[in-house]
């Protein structure tokens, strides 16, 4: 028989340190239980981001990642979004009564890989169990404490009329990954998420010190809301040119059958990257020499006016708006 | 119409935005929505401790709290359990379709509430909305961040033979609060939960430089399994006298009535604190001066052997030995 995850996994007694023990301690190159406190006790000097999400994706596997890729991936990414090392992680998980161990032990082996991808350690933890019904799976929150790496940080405010628009991948894979592995709308359709930790990709910039203005991971609400955000905040305009934007064939076949947006769709593994024109060669060639940021492309730039909008410019020659995501295009994609 | 959380509120697009700005932006003193980042900036030196913890709590309202109070002091109590100031806390809400806003505008007016108690900032923050029938109301996942105060840190490696154990109030009244809310088994059971952020507590024990060997808050598992996890990993035997162990009538009725033992009943406003011998009056009295500590008892002392486990000796002058919880009391207790 299967063994399960049980409301006693999430009591704090004997089966809450055993589970421990045996599926996090040993895997994730901890102390002994016993050496374990209720707080982390670690170092830090000097300027650290902090950040935290919530990851509730349905299924919890899809083509080219998990829930516990995802989880860790969006930490780090949103760490790396302010140049930030990722150094330390927590993991909160909310098991559903009833879940396959072997399917938990997947996920958090799948942690432990992301974290070893970027030299992000584990710190601490805790895992409460809910009864049948009561949660779908596993929902997983993640925090991330990061060591900030650029001064000025990177940020809307720095961005300046002229800078270029970068996008590190097609556009869309996550979105449509998740959507087919939990409808099978298609018979034959074969889309990996692009749901990676991006923090190397970044480092290699900081490393050859190109200078960035700005960063967004365009996850919920896809390239078009994160742009539109970057517009608002940096109160210019962020034009980019439809037929330059990085969509993969499939991607875009499964969007026109389905009536979705690919510039709505999450990513997990992409970044916007905003660059001075005098850097923009050098930051993208470096990108497209590493795995992560083989498909990066310049998209557009910023300019002084319309004020706080993002445009696109379409392949006819029309410019149109783009709003942020009104409604909710897919429910928990991430 | 009462107004109730939907998908789209955790679309990550407008009405996300809107939600944020509304809810949660004004009610925490932060930087306006444009000058949010992926990640928050901030600035720490020194010694650091980083902690997390999953609420599943059911129902969300219970009498002396609610989700939100409990959230924000689990990660509170943790930190002060090292002797860690509260500095920054991150909050990861999983909200269920349907939920009502005014419902989670009291869960969050709870945190902001508690966060000021302890002088904590909200630093950053997720939201993601579940379908209905996927989650129950509310989860919460709150990471927290704060700054180690006692060198050494208190630890179990530090008890020695002859310290003192402290516990700094009745014990069992969450469990009880809680069951209570949930189930109504009794008609006119009035027991308030001790759901409470004991940092400052712990910081007037630091501040008159009391030595602390080591402190634990017993929260799921209750004061047997937090004892006997103590002694396990101090290789001491932790003693403690069923008669001094404060236990409210009430408490102790209703637990009687359900078969239920006080001492593996969780608390969340308790803290078990294990000091020198020359330096347990003073904490001891210092502790009673606070509202937090007014039911500090001394209920044992550490001894050499038998090594490894918590003793209970009982009223009638028998021993017997503190197992950590086996099974499940009580779910979703927090």
């Amino acid at each position: 028989m299967k063994k399960i995850v049980t409301l006693s996994h999430g009591s704090g007694g004997k089966t809450t340190q055993d589970f421990i023990k045996d599926h996090i301690l040993s895997r994730f190159d901890f102390p002994p239980l016993e050496e374990l406190l209720d707080s982390a006790l670690l170092e830090f000097s000097g300027r650290l981001a902090f950040t935290t999400d919530a990851f509730v994706v349905r299924p919890i596997f899809f083509p080219g990642g998990d829930i516990g890729k995802l989880a860790v991936s969006g930490s780090v990414n949103d760490l790396a979004a302010v140049a930030a090392q990722p150094l330390f992680l927590s993991v909160s998980l909310i098991l559903e009564e009833g879940l396959e161990l072997e399917e938990l032990d997947l996920v958090l082996e799948s942690m432990k890989k992301t974290c070893d991808e970027v030299g992000m350690k584990l710190a601490t933890g805790d895992t409460k169990v809910v009864e049948k019904g009561a949660g779908d799976k596993i929902y997983i929150s993640t925090s991330g404490i990061g060591a900030r790496k650029q001064n000025p940080d990177p940020r809307p405010g720095l961005i300046r009329p002229g800078d270029l628009i970068l996008v590190t991948g097609g556009i869309g894979e996550h979105g449509i990954a998740v959507l087919q592995a939990r409808e099978r709308f298609f018979k034959d359709l074969e889309v990996n998420s692009d749901c990676a930790p991006l923090w190397p990709l970044v480092e290699i910039l900081l490393k050859e010190r190109v200078k960035i203005h700005a960063m967004r991971d365009p996850t919920r609400g896809g390239l078009a809301t994160a742009l539109s955000e970057l517009a608002r905040e940096s109160n210019l305009c962020l034009e980019i040119e439809e037929e330059k934007i990085p969509v993969q064939e499939t991607v875009r076949g499964a969007c026109e059958m389905l009536g979705l947006d690919p510039l709505y769709l999450a990513c997990e593994g992409r970044m916007i990257i905003i660059l001075p024109p005098e850097d923009s060669l050098k930051g993208l060639n470096l990108l497209k020499e590493h795995p992560l940021g083989r498909g990066a492309v310049s998209i557009g730039r910023c300019l002084e006016k319309p004020p706080g909008i993002a445009l696109l410019s379409t392949k006819i020659g029309g410019r149109r708006v783009l709003s942020p995501l009104a409604g909710e295009q897919l429910p928990r994609i991430c």
